[in-house]
């Protein structure tokens, strides 16, 4: 219990400016006691299972002053969501061997002194790497980000951007589920297939082969679109904002087109938003963690029903991390981006 | 009463790309009989006697394909809010000698055949040119616009911009009302003078004297911005953005910066609606017309026991409209800008 072992991490080298490289992020080896120490009251010692690559990532690797988020420290593990199984623990909500998710970081072994976005996994008939998506932080932002953001009504029009991401794609199932006609755009011929086969959209187009997106939304919605869910921002929510209908709405859960560039984009339409009456809104998935467990109870019956499917991609091994998390910027993943440290 | 009289107009010469200029609006005298024509039912003759110069008539001088107003006819009278009286009538609801308010042209006399947005003036004891203003549009612009858009809670931080304008001058007067710490930006020190010393704002600068607008508002609000009350947008826009508290409101009034310019300014901060869970929205007043007669409620007795004042810019004689609007673009007025056709 007491023995120190070998502890592999990934850590930020420096902070990044523009694009962030693989090579932003260094493989270290340090040593860990696999034991919570005695002044840590409260605290849980978690063997890490999956990590989660979410886009918003890329913001904490930034020199942040005055953010939502803090910069991570530079040279300790990055941070982040993920599933592990505890080792030790000194919490009386938390003991030896549970399963867990909620915010870890890049290692083997992490000791989390706050337990604040921690969560015992309750249900294991699913799979464990789940909770980093469709049953974790990316599912609630789906869940709540549509819901309570957008007020879909039957019958309106949704159009998704990253749909086959590990967002999108549960909110145009969401969309779908409440009688919405729903389009999504990806970046490959791939991603649009898997929304139309497999999410069941009634459409997608991938946007790297639309030189003109208003004409893109144009030909998608040719009376317009009532509920635009954001995961880009920039450009295409420029186009979107002249093809919103009256009384719209616009959930800002990320604009991932703007984390890994130099020089922000800047968005000209937003007159529209006056004379449309379009209301947009933004949103934090941890504003909602106290109704995770409404959050599960309505979805976890839907997916073991097979009226919600859920796509991963799973890179194997820590030291993928940072490579997979890079991926997400290009698009290279094809659904939730998920790293395995260990499978038990 | 079938004579045929005289009719001076202002009527657009040619659709306007970029600033728009006096000369792009010619007087023209045609003639009109001051008698309702028989086969206009329903239709109402009106002796104009004061017209209302705002900035959203700019976007009808340009060519527009569909949106949310349509294009000014060419060589036509200039439509647009005005207060008159009734000189014939063939609608059971307006006689003859009723004072009105509401959508007509810029021209001595006009047959309102559409009169959905005609209004009978019920109380005269106030300054007729206020239903041009606080007691009309701009007036229910402003209430409707702060008190539905922006949920104003006591305490809270207001900015508003075009402050001392039509709409600007009330919203900071509710806000003070609401007790909310209200700053706005105008573009002169009289400008200034009269928010601080007229209007009782909490504060006010000078946006023509700040290079950077950042800067300027976190002076002004170390502690952020809870709500923000949008006539701008474009670069101030972007700097408010940047300035708003958690949960903050945006009520997206008016965009009067990108009216009169060729190419629309890019607004790079919108991912801070994201972060900071803000809520833009837009509104037309003209969807709140049906609560008109609650706004006269609220604001009559106000007005009346010195709780709100209003300060106009009348310009004298048809002849100085068009002079009068473009005014508005360079901030030339002084308090909401009206015409005055006739006294009586």
């Amino acid at each position: 219990m007491g023995d120190e072992v070998s502890n592999k991490q990934i850590v930020l080298r420096a902070y990044v400016k523009g694009s962030a490289k693989q090579s932003d992020m260094i493989l270290k080896t340090s040593t860990i006691k696999l034991k919570v120490p005695e002044h840590c009251n409260g605290a849980v010692l978690v063997k890490n299972l999956y990590l989660s690559c979410d886009p918003y990532i890329r913001t904490r690797m930034s020199f942040l002053q005055g953010s939502y988020v803090d910069s991570f420290t530079l040279a300790s593990p990055i941070q982040g969501y993920g599933v592990g199984r505890v080792v030790d623990s000194s919490h009386p909500n938390f003991k030896k061997g549970d399963l867990v998710w909620g915010m870890t970081a890049w290692e083997e072994y992490t000791l989390i002194t706050s337990t604040e976005r921690l969560f015992k996994v309750q249900h294991t008939d699913l799979p464990l790497s789940y909770y980093t998506g469709l049953l974790g932080m990316p599912g609630a932002t789906a869940y709540f980000g549509f819901y309570e953001i957008c007020s879909p009504k039957q019958g309106e029009t949704v159009f998704i951007s990253a749909a086959s991401g590990a967002v999108g794609q549960l909110v145009g199932q969401f969309a779908k589920l409440s009688g919405c006609y729903v389009v999504g755009s990806a970046g490959s011929k791939d991603k649009v297939d898997l929304l139309k086969n497999k999410f069941g959209f009634d459409d997608a187009f991938n946007y790297k082969e639309e030189p003109d997106f208003n004409a893109a939304l144009k030909r998608y919605f040719p009376n317009g679109i009532d509920i635009y869910f954001d995961n880009v921002g920039g450009k295409m929510l420029d186009a979107v904002l002249l093809n919103m209908r009256l009384h719209g709405r616009i959930s800002a859960c990320g604009m991932i087109s703007q984390y890994d560039v130099e020089e922000l984009e800047g968005v000209k339409n937003l007159f529209n938003i006056v004379t449309k009456r379009i209301r947009m809104e933004g949103f934090l998935v941890s504003d909602y963690y106290h109704l995770y467990s409404k959050f599960l109870d309505t979805v976890l019956p839907l997916v073991k029903d097979g009226k919600i499917t859920y796509v991963e991609d799973i890179s194997e091994g820590l030291e993928s991390a940072p490579s997979a998390l890079i991926g997400l910027f290009s698009g290279r993943n094809i659904g939730k981006q998920v790293v395995v440290v260990s499978r038990e």
